[in-house]
């Protein structure tokens, strides 16, 4: 066990994972309301949308404009997501989109398939070529991703020799073109991880990758999600994707509905940090706020927690006033 | 860290915690389907009903009957509540149920008074009362609870020492009765616990009192419940109350709605545990059917996430199946 992380940094994931997991379309003047409050929380960056298939994601089909519309803060970086060299250009031409240079690293067959219509091995090189239309754009690769780095839905158990092959594939790639290492995420893309697994596969990537600073993905499926986040703060991770209010979904397989399947909650977990002494640059009031917004927006109770019971600093307060 | 228990018990709440928080009543019929659903699922204890003012939780009134009505089965032990000697007096003559010699030591004096109208000190004479109350009907002294063993929303943080003092109050009552040391549950009963102050307070119980068995009592109030677990379990904890579907909530000054301050879901803790490898004796396909019926009763979408998402095991064997 490491010492706890003295600052955690959060990358805000709903504004992506939420609208593109919800059945309806939201207008772009709710979803610029969300982002432009998100923006004002201290959240250092957000990922805005997603530069995918129309077709496949009517939610996503206007992300420029999207791009476009919001207020953009100093400070906060605003950033896309795309699956191929098409969506990574339209990304670069849109307005205002904070390029990160990505990778993803797929664990499971089926579902690089599902996603990619092409094999891991087939993937892996049509990413190594996403390399030379970064490097036209100026970005560098900042971000591994390895995908379903626990299990999948699709293939079962993912075996940790898997994720040792990524690790050892992505410095072998960094030597190759000379590249500086890349922060190394852990992505449980479906909800197979548990806190004990969580801290072998960090722990693993940690001694494998010592010069690399590594971030957690996680989504709260089956109830896990507070846990491993929890099992990665001990491991001294100190970097999350997560969504406000918990919104987000999981397409793939999930049983029955969507509502219980989203991204560990921003606010949820920021306030642990915050009664853990972690520091987190973000107003959790404010935080708070937005989730609500959110709730209003997608119109249905959504699945964080503080929101609906208040922070206990608001206690403390009321207390400290009498 | 200790070891990671072998086997956990569980305690269900669920009947208890999430028909008296309720605003609708419930028929006799659909909470004698639940607690008869939850009979065949291996738990081995149930909370039915509480013993408590019919003005005060008009839910409760026919706790008796409710009694009466539930199919019995080896094996299971069908408890109470009670708050003071004339509920206990009503639990002792209902038909059936378990009797527990329980003695509850409060941490905050508002929240004492507000249960109670009395001191602590008040409050725990009173109890020592009650122990001839249940040595005439057998019952000896059998689990303490340390109840709002982190903090109150009435009273702020609970500080250590006023755990210490607790234990030792127990002590020394055991020593001067002879009686035999009995289980000491922390009870996190309005969500202030975080996992490092779990870790810390059952530390310290741990050491102040190596012949009590520790039992947590968690409140999933700000999303943490599920990190308070697994801290719990690393410090060796194996026996711990919870809800199914996390029904229940806290009615003790929460911010808005009751729907997210429930108790740890037993169905999600109950995967977490199975995860792990750790054995529950409980059959979760028949647990999440159980959870399933409570949604359907409570006529709203409940918080657990595993009753809507699916284990990974229907997962695993569909793929064994192909």
């Amino acid at each position: 066990m490491s010492e706890l992380p003295k600052f955690v940094e959060f990358h805000e994931e709903g504004p992506r994972e939420g609208f593109q997991s919800e059945k309806k379309l939201f207008s772009l003047e709710e979803r610029v309301g969300l982002i432009d409050a998100l923006s004002d929380t201290g959240l250092k960056q957000i990922q805005v949308a997603s530069f995918v298939s129309p077709k496949a994601v009517p939610a996503m089909a206007d992300a420029a404009d999207l791009f476009g519309a919001i207020k953009r803060t100093e400070g906060v970086r605003y950033t896309g997501l795309w699956l191929n060299e098409n969506g990574f250009e339209r990304a670069a031409a849109a307005p205002k989109v904070d390029l990160d240079g990505v990778f993803c690293l797929y664990t499971s067959e089926p579902f690089c398939k599902s996603n990619n219509n092409c094999s891991i091995e087939d993937m892996r090189q049509k990413q190594i070529g996403w390399l030379d239309a970064y490097a036209r754009h100026g970005v560098s690769l900042d971000v591994v991703y390895i995908l379903t780095a626990f299990g999948c839905n699709m293939q079962g158990e993912i075996p940790l020799e898997v994720v040792v092959e990524n690790v050892e594939f992505i410095h072998a790639l960094c030597a190759e073109r000379n590249l500086k290492i890349p922060t190394i995420y852990l992505a449980d893309t479906m909800g197979w991880a548990n806190p004990v697994e969580v801290k072998k596969r960090v722990g693993l990537v940690q001694k494998m990758a010592p010069d690399s600073r590594i971030g957690m993905h996680i989504h709260d499926t089956r109830g896990m999600g507070a846990a491993n986040f929890f099992a990665a703060l001990e491991m001294g991770v100190d970097l999350f994707d997560s969504s406000i209010a918990g919104l987000g979904g999981c397409p793939f397989g999930c049983f029955a509905d969507m509502t219980a399947a989203g991204n560990i909650c921003t606010e949820d977990m920021v306030l642990m940090c915050h009664e853990l002494g972690i520091e987190t640059g973000i107003d959790l009031t404010k935080l708070i706020e937005a989730a609500r917004m959110a709730e209003t927006i997608i119109g249905r109770s959504l699945m964080g927690r503080v929101m609906h019971t208040g922070t206990l600093d608001v206690i403390r307060d009321k207390r400290k006033a009498v």
